[in-house]
């Protein structure tokens, strides 16, 4: 039986004398507390504090990073656990979770080199006190230990929750969500700060599934006539007040591309006619997710929400799969994007705006030295998301910092955020953040490019401040 | 005189503790045989097991890496051998052998951190036993060292091969091609291992040289009538079976982008009608090879062939050297590929398919993070070849390696593959291959993210059994 | 009170074995003279050879990387002492000097990890003699040391030209520019070799602002009728001639895309008479600008001056700060840039003359290792610029070497060329490129890759032999 043990010096640069920079750096900010201002978490689970069900399905089923992984070696999905969407033929039989778990624990060495061996390791080893690998041998000693563990006060939501130091927590929702969650929350007394953020896709995207169905439900939540385009605007300025009171600061848009656009009134209300009805044609709908975004800038100018960009993502490229099984199943696959010609249109408008603060994201590295850092650094509105998706990994984070610090220092950036729906894993990923800042810092100062202090302050920034300043929290 | 030694721990990590790991991983792979599943060299050699003639027509003219170096810094073609095409005018005077040698070796200081110099400096030193470097002044004695050991049993195809220790060697030849020095060696009763590949670029490509002859050769070679739709695909299913009986276990495609396409019965008929006429519109030859992908891609799950895809080469950029002295004389430009859009049709068909093998390679590095490592850790039919060509190299592999693994894994790649016509450098490309990849291994353990034991096992994956197993060798 | 000390090993590797390596290769190049063969200090400088005026007016006001950095943190330009054009509104109020410099000091921490903080340290204390750090707390000692040393004879620009040990240094200037100060500089008697360079974009680009205004004075300056396709081409000779003869060896072409075209005589004529009507269509401005790159190409076949080609920069990106304050202010983004088909037709023409010097720039990293070093190592023609303009910095050195060096070599690189208006930070650039192509040599010779003679050679061709051949000065 191999053990299982996290090492201390994980993930530094081999180089005894950086490494022990590193070191030193790291142990100022190892135990500040998790700023976690964007996620996908569930906020039901902080709601009801009810107890995770077991190890498969709170670890494999859900974990996009896992599936498609495991699926990419020929492991159907049905096996793991994964429901068919209602109606898809054949049927699938019942998976015992502990069937699924002992496939996932003998096809483990495929996560090698992996961030979610990092993050799973840790998962095992700190919350949940495992010393031996995973493996074939030892899936079931996991899988009762996970499951048994799950059901103690320890390891409700709202312990793990304290345990883990969180001091914020950001969930997504859509504007025509009532968020009965946070609003449970508001109402329990509970101390931990748990928050939303409005994820307009589902009423902004007009090829989103039910787009004109969102937009009755809006109307209904807001009594604003949603298929006039002042109605419209009205619209998203309520719930955008509504997700205010229910602790938002911020918004989060994730389309398929970075464009913008900038239309005249009359325009945008004739565009806005053509995409209300049955059919829209591809281009009207990328011009209107690309004129909203502008308008959602000037919102954001009006009521202070911090606006995140999330572009570049060829959501459900496998058709076969999204038929079976529906979205978010690791059938995402990012996509070249432009942001010099793409943001211009809202940058030339509000870019010059120091009071508006705008967060973009890509999954395309090649435009970091070359479009974000030289945008983040010069427009006032801009600012740097952290290495995202695919890219939050170690390489990744370090190629993010390596291509654009030079051009966009570091504080035209916003320190990390972990994007997960995976909650146990959030203290993983953002220690992994900060070993890989810790590390570059390092390299600069033994390079003599940082002196000592400098980057013990900027240590602290990366992993704390700035987060907690770029999103007003 | 400059000694020609190949250090021990060439191409290991610097730092000291790495490079202990990085020694002892290679110790456990550097003899492994060699497998050498894709590449160029001439089956003739293997048949005839004639000696090579001199050192000028061996390691010199043919070698396009090095004919490209010199050339651009101004040295002619016919200086080193090169023969202009049969007509091209002025004529060129012919060349002693012995003077391109003498250019060639004051030119050597063009190779400093080249892979071709790494290459040759093993086959000097390795191959040859010679112990000076390649410089003017040592020019004669390496052309007369190399030219005298040539004609010695040791240098003879058959002999270097055994000698080499590799296991398989695939060569690579059109459906035209009748496979005559296979045919000889299966009859010969050598041991060695050489296989074919099949590559149907020249009948597949409505733009290659000879498009319409070509096809009448494979209506002569199958009997099929290959001006019809039904029976260009039956002559393709002919071929195939006949090159499996040769020996070989893939297919290879070299087009001009990663276009695919599926398109019905009829249109599929009706577009074959327009591409065997004398004049052909660039976007139906682009559709056409497009959609041919996506058919040998469902051949290939009927026979098993694994199916190759290398896209992104710019051919013939040069229109004076190419009227000149023809192809392959480098002068080929990789150019931007899309993989997203491009293989989502031929995916959307049969990228679920387990039991299909396709090995996709790119030109362009920036898809190794953004789109290949995507693509590759979901669909379970595609897999990653290793950095190809230009980035067939020190610097090439690692990057393959930072900016694939975290996405794709090590086992959704193959292991590595030489991709050469020049012979006596396979193994001095394996050798690096195994070198760099225990180095990567060796960071991987260093910064604590494996085990010292997962990366011994890796480093015979990647050294040896990805490649038998991707290649179904 | 923090000391400012530039360490002897800054931007060395870390690992001791090849820091000592670096050092070594460092040591013999360090001393080397500068050749600066493309920048844009002012030759009125050294003509007139009088004193800067203050602190920020030589080392704030006119950096674009500064302004840059402290405008996307909210620092009004305004407030640093860039003043708007005339007629724009409102005005601004006069600005004290020292207040900009106090507001550049309490933010310097901002340009942590830049190379603006390299080049600013190395000027404060190389050439200022300061030890103290730049921070609020020593703006006024910053402030008055450095204004009280400007006004002394060491000061002056020709003693600092001599101090820095600059064997060349080229300006550049428009056609249409009477060259007045080179002509002073000539009859001077001073020995001091400042030279200018051929920027002809304000008469080839017909976006350019006064294009038709520049072709009338052109013609005045020429006694060619410039409306004439057969009048421009002899002007620009002309022109050519004159500035050679002023001590160009070089022109520079800053075009928003590496497109060129080869059109026919004819077909050129009739665009040069759409481009020089008042409204001209996007397309004939840049099948234009295209066309004449050819033609340069030509022209520098003819009269021997080494052609600069500098694309894919999207001027002037924020249009309301252009509108208050003109170009030049940090607005320029970086842009995809595509060189394989861009530059064909300008290579098929006569990218094999051997005679012919094109050195070509990027700001799309991107390209380093799949276009530009595949098409440098093989066109006689074309050779690959040094990392430009954001990429000019430790990081971006890095990569233009790890990334071209494989395929392209050494020797179809220029060695470094500082491309800047600050003056005084030139040593510090040179010294910057200097410190890592050492590393980056001591990195192959730690990897047992290059001898330490071939990488003691390589570093004073990379310092100083390259760029002097290959801009023949």
């Amino acid at each position: 039986m191999r053990k299982l043990e996290l090492h201390d010096d994980r993930l530094f640069p081999a180089d005894p004398a950086v490494r022990a920079i590193a070191r030193t750096l790291y142990q100022g900010v190892r135990s500040l507390p998790i700023i976690s201002p964007h996620g996908h978490t569930d906020p039901a689970w902080f709601a009801g504090n009810e107890p995770f069900a077991n190890a498969t399905e709170l670890l494999l089923t859900p974990d996009h990073y896992v599936l498609r992984m495991l699926y990419s070696q020929g492991v159907p999905m049905e096996s793991l656990g994964v429901l068919p969407l209602p109606g898809s033929t054949p049927a699938a039989a019942p998976v015992d979770p502990r069937a699924a778990w002992r496939i996932f624990a003998s096809s483990y060495h495929l996560f090698r080199g992996t961030p979610s061996r990092l993050w799973l390791d840790w998962v095992f080893a700190e919350s949940f006190g495992i010393d031996r690998r995973l493996e074939a041998a030892t899936a079931d000693h996991y899988y009762d230990h996970i499951t048994t563990a799950l059901q103690g006060a320890a390891f409700r939501p709202r312990a793990l929750f304290e345990r883990y130091n969180i001091e914020v927590l950001a969930t997504t929702e859509s504007p025509i969500d009532e968020l009965p969650h946070h609003k449970a929350l508001q109402a329990s007394g509970w101390k931990g700060r748990v928050i939303t953020a409005y994820r307009p896709d589902p009423v902004v995207d007009p090829e989103f599934e039910g787009f004109l169905d969102n937009l009755e439900l809006l109307a209904a939540l807001t009594g604003e006539d949603t298929l006039s385009y002042r109605g419209y605007l009205n619209a998203h300025r309520k719930r955008r007040a509504f997700f205010k009171s229910m602790g938002a600061t911020s918004t989060d848009h994730g389309h398929p591309t970075a464009q913008t656009a900038d239309l005249g009134e009359r325009e945008a209300e004739a565009l806005f006619a053509r995409v209300t009805r049955p059919v829209v044609s591809a281009a009207d709908a990328e011009l209107f997710r690309a004129h909203i975004l502008t308008v959602m800038a000037g919102m954001s100018l009006e009521d202070g929400l911090v606006m995140q960009i999330h572009p570049g993502s060829f959501r459900n490229h496998n058709p076969q799969l999204f038929a079976r099984f529906g979205r978010d199943k690791g059938a995402d696959i990012p996509t070249r994007t432009d942001y010099v010609s793409g943001l211009r249109p809202l940058l030339a408008r509000f870019g010059n705006q120091p009071g508006l603060s705008i967060i973009v994201f890509t999954l395309d590295e090649s435009s970091y030295a070359r479009e974000l850092a030289p945008l983040a650094g010069h427009y006032p509105a801009l600012k740097l998301g952290p290495a995202w998706w695919f890219h939050d990994s170690p390489e990744g984070m370090r190629r993010f910092r390596l291509q654009t610090t030079e051009t966009a220092g570091f504080y035209n950036t916003v320190g990390f955020n972990d994007d997960t729906r995976a909650f146990l894993s959030i203290p993983a990923r953002h220690d992994v953040a900060r070993r890989i800042d810790c590390g570059f810092l390092a390299q600069l100062v033994a390079e003599h490019r940082l002196e000592d202090r400098e980057a013990a302050e900027l240590a602290v920034d990366l992993a704390y401040n700035l987060a907690k300043r770029a999103y007003r929290l």
